[in-house]
């Protein structure tokens, strides 16, 4: 027997995460009940966006259109570049601080056993941004677990190498914790009070 | 300025019960980074969910067809009728207990100043399966709150009147509790030892 669209539906539904059977019922039956308007919107939004999503050719960050607004924006400083691990980071950095520089987004962080290394965190077009443009200071906002301080390490070679300042977080970010999930007061506060890293 | 298509998406996952705005954020970068197949399916799936599935004309639970598949099965006991407030609940029985009768779903229960009363519910359907069918008992699975008692002790009369024996599910339910979320063993042994109802 071929499983009903509810079926299919509540199936669907467990891709996002932290949804099991459970909560996907529910969700299945609050759109059928009491939310059409806003299931039809959610079906159009989310197939619109998983075909014209992609990545800004400057930053990596999610974008629909070749640049994102902020590298497109001409009000944004562009002595101060801030690398990140994922768009998730970005936002959270962009909501809790009141930086105004540009984003380079890594899309994870160097991890040789994953396959991950230099090349898939698009490293050698930053370190063409390194070289060519007005950068500064190379703010370093990858998570404070192990292979998110390797990166880090990584980095602040390759701006030192090219004349850049690197910078790291303050301490405040807990140890072992994920950026994403830190509080606004203290992220802006560790933002703040980043300081250089030496060898 | 327009939002982008990310915050649309954002903006539009809040539709979901008990999704705010970090959840949505989680659930967004989720599809595009890690689930774009997953995104594409929802989509579809949601899409056709909303616009197909409506009513089963003889119970009125979810379905896509003019009879849902319970109804439409020549193997259910067309002695037994349960009567539940939500399509919710009815899966719950279903899942839970070994029941092989049919169902009634109110999509709601008697709440007079909500204006919901018995056209509302269906009731004169109800009672019309109840005179005409081949009913002898109509379970009655409303949830124990003081609205659903009230609805209970209505369709009891209903029952009575059409000479159906009305029972209720047993003490086992919590009261204030909802049907949904009570845990499958409590459920099913409550259904087991359900009594008639006397006036
Ligand atoms: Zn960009
Ligand atoms: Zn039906």
């Amino acid at each position: 027997m071929t499983a009903s669209l509810l079926e299919q539906l509540i199936e669907a539904f467990r891709v996002l995460p932290g949804v099991g059977q459970k909560t996907a019922q529910r969700m299945a039956y609050h759109v059928l009940e009491r939310e059409r308007e806003g299931g039809v919107r959610l079906s159009k939004v989310l197939g619109e966006a998983m075909e014209r999503i992609g990545h800004c050719a400057r930053c990596r960050d999610f974008s629909e259109a070749e640049l994102c607004a902020t590298c497109a924006s001409p009000s944004r400083d562009t002595h101060l570049l801030c690398a990140v691990e994922s768009p998730a980071d970005r936002m959270a950095i962009e909501q809790a601080t009141g930086y105004r520089g540009l984003y380079f987004v890594l899309q994870g962080r160097l991890s040789p056993l994953d396959g991950i290394g230099p090349r898939e965190l698009g490293l050698e077009q930053l370190a063409e941004r390194l070289s060519e443009d007005q950068v500064r200071e190379l703010i370093i906002a990858t998570n404070p677990t192990v292979e998110g301080e390797a990166t880090a390490h990584y980095l602040a070679q390759l701006a030192r190498q090219r004349g850049v300042r690197p910078s790291r977080l303050a301490h405040g970010v807990p140890l072992g914790g994920e950026l994403e999930y830190v509080d606004r007061g203290t992220l802006s506060h560790a933002f703040g009070s980043r300081s250089e890293m030496y060898d």
